[in-house]
């Protein structure tokens, strides 16, 4: 018996139809075999999300075959067999002695496949951006005959517009963190760890919503006072006390892709100054999200939220936002003035308007939202308040 | 008020003792300053355990300057200096204007500093291995004067022997794995999805032991059957049956130090092949474990651990574990054949012997340990035993 398929997040043909997006565009870049080696990208084209990313891998793709092949190390050959769409004999295992291995790594057994597959002289992109420099060298050295060149995100621009299949997925995932910020509704008190509020806020995005689990966990980030102004550490050992700002930022994830979130808490009421950047804030995200259409920019949405909060006294430094979809950013188009990305349907973004002020304040809020043919869908239900517990 | 420093989890003259061994290292390489952009290497020179390591940074080390200077994003400028150890106007904070920028990115903000404080024309350390080709050709192409060379692992070398203090840590993130797998026990049962199972044990690495919570997650996976065969799906959404046999590997973490554990458990009585590799498994452990000891070679544990698995009628391919701390993996040492790592009082491996034998089946079994003056110590305290639920 050998491994079996696993229950599959997408039909063959969504897989089919991505994958002739990314060979229209190898066409317009006269290129004839991809080395698509970005996790996110290869759960795009194939639907695997097994975590065997921390070593070399890579899926080639040829414009003259229909469906790519993988490879990855001998041990994580099954999980790609039973994750992804194509047939099992196209995930190969190289051997595990590449791992750990002084001289060489999972890079030569890709190069090695596409010499033995006559793909050795050919136009190869590879995602340069994201290889180390020693591996790009070893590409150049070992395939001279090669004409290489660069397609990094090059597949991560086609992943910007969602299909209403993907979209599905993305609103399972922003139940899911929904059911996260009611969990913390419960769970964050004065007297209460942090780390145990995050505990119980972190099941629950496992365990899903609707019947439907977390299928992984994405970043989660618990900043609460008198670390406000950080928006990336974890959690302290701390508890939280009356008076505390609690910021909160997580995703659900379902299949890979995640809708994040962000909302700020206040155990008690909420200091003056929260209270009135929440009221800029959120006046600003409602102009940001009001200019949302087919045709404006993400420049235009980062100016309709910039010119409101000015309006209430306060500036925001970072992005407004970016691209969101698999494994949460995608590296494309960022809502910030100046991005002259032009909307179009089915885009996916979140609009991330969280504002660490200065070196003692820092306040969140968020919404992950598509592009409709008319406006903004955003996909959580939450409220856009100060959750005061 | 600025940011305020928060608990440190070492202290100074703990930090100041590493970068110590480092800068001996940069005088023998001929290096004059160092640029540390991988993430784990910066938590060790600095305690800095927030998660921006995906975007550009770098921790500056200078023969010149006790402490080193710390490049990051501007909104995670607080974080930094809360966490770190140096002075906080060590922690410099480049422009949100670099992020999702197509021109710049913050390695240019770190050659400007290099640039700006004499430092633009001197020998310069980078870690190129974990460097994208297009971050080194800019160091190279805005530094022409600097004499620029590779140090990657240079200071993941020295993290391999561990401090007193580094240890104590290490074994409070050892009790908190002991407890998930504890968890596990109460938690694993027919008819339960995986996915709760999962979110139980989860909440419990948070929430940590001893009154010691988690202070983030590490890598989790449940693979359970038919994918016993695949290390690295994190659940999945189906529930255990009678005769489910799961395989679980995660760690626990305390200020980045982790110390992974791998146990094997059965709902109702264990399969004959399950029953047969287990023995074979754990009587190979214990002749690798005997086997450690100061001068012995990381060759002999797996020739250790490898002829006595063979005696049982198995193999394994894969390497036998790995040098272990922060973030996991530290990719320098294997317990592999053919690595002659002399192993040195107070190296840390996780001794890991998870066998994905076939498409159908794996095992997986761990134990994280120190080389002690005479032989290993392990810092888990779970039986050797397949769990039966």
């Amino acid at each position: 018996m050998a491994m079996p398929k696993g229950p599959q997040a997408f039909p063959r043909a969504e897989y089919l139809r991505r994958l002739s997006t990314v060979k229209t565009e190898m066409e317009r870049r006269e290129m004839d075999v991809l080395v698509i080696s970005t996790p996110s990208n290869i759960t795009y084209l194939s639907g695997y999300t097994a975590k065997s990313g921390y070593v070399p891998q890579g899926l080639v793709i040829s414009l003259e075959e229909e469906e790519p092949t993988f490879l990855t190390r001998r041990q994580d050959a099954p999980a790609a067999m039973h994750q992804m769409f194509i047939a099992s004999n196209r995930v190969i295992g190289y051997p595990e002695a590449l791992i750990g291995n002084p001289d060489m790594d999972g890079f030569d057994a890709v190069i090695d496949f596409l010499r033995d597959n006559g793909l050795g002289r050919r136009r190869l992109g590879l995602e340069t951006k994201f290889l180390a420099g020693q591996s790009i060298e070893k590409f150049k050295r070992k395939l001279p005959a090669a004409t290489i060149g660069d397609f990094s995100n090059g597949v991560t621009w086609i992943r910007l517009t969602k299909s209403d299949l993907e979209l599905a997925v993305m609103r399972e995932s922003a139940a899911i963190a929904d059911a996260g910020i009611l969990r913390a509704k419960e769970v964050i008190r004065a007297g209460v760890r942090e780390a145990d509020a995050a505990a119980e806020i972190i099941a629950t995005l496992v365990r899903g919503a609707n019947g439907k689990p977390g299928t992984d966990l994405s970043s989660f980030y618990l900043c609460a006072s008198p670390r406000s102004a950080t928006p990336h550490i974890r959690w302290s050992e701390d508890v939280f006390r009356e008076g505390s700002q609690i910021n909160l930022e997580f995703g659900g994830v379902r299949h890979g892709y995640i809708s994040p979130l962000m909302r700020t808490f206040s155990v008690g009421k909420p200091a003056d100054r929260l209270r009135r950047v929440h009221e800029g804030e959120v006046a600003g995200m409602e102009a940001a999200l009001a200019a949302v259409k087919p045709g404006a920019t993400c420049s235009d949405i980062a100016v309709a939220f910039n010119s409101t909060l000015k309006k209430y006294g306060f500036e925001k430094d970072s992005r407004c936002g970016y691209a969101v979809g698999i494994d949460w950013l995608e590296p494309t188009a960022s809502l910030k003035e100046g991005d002259m990305t032009v909307l179009q349907p089915n885009m996916t973004f979140h609009l991330m308007l969280g504002n660490w002020i200065d070196e003692n304040f820092g306040y969140v809020i968020s919404e992950t939202f598509r592009v409709t043919d008319t406006g903004a869908e955003t996909f959580s239900r939450m409220p856009r308040e100060i959750f005061v517990v």
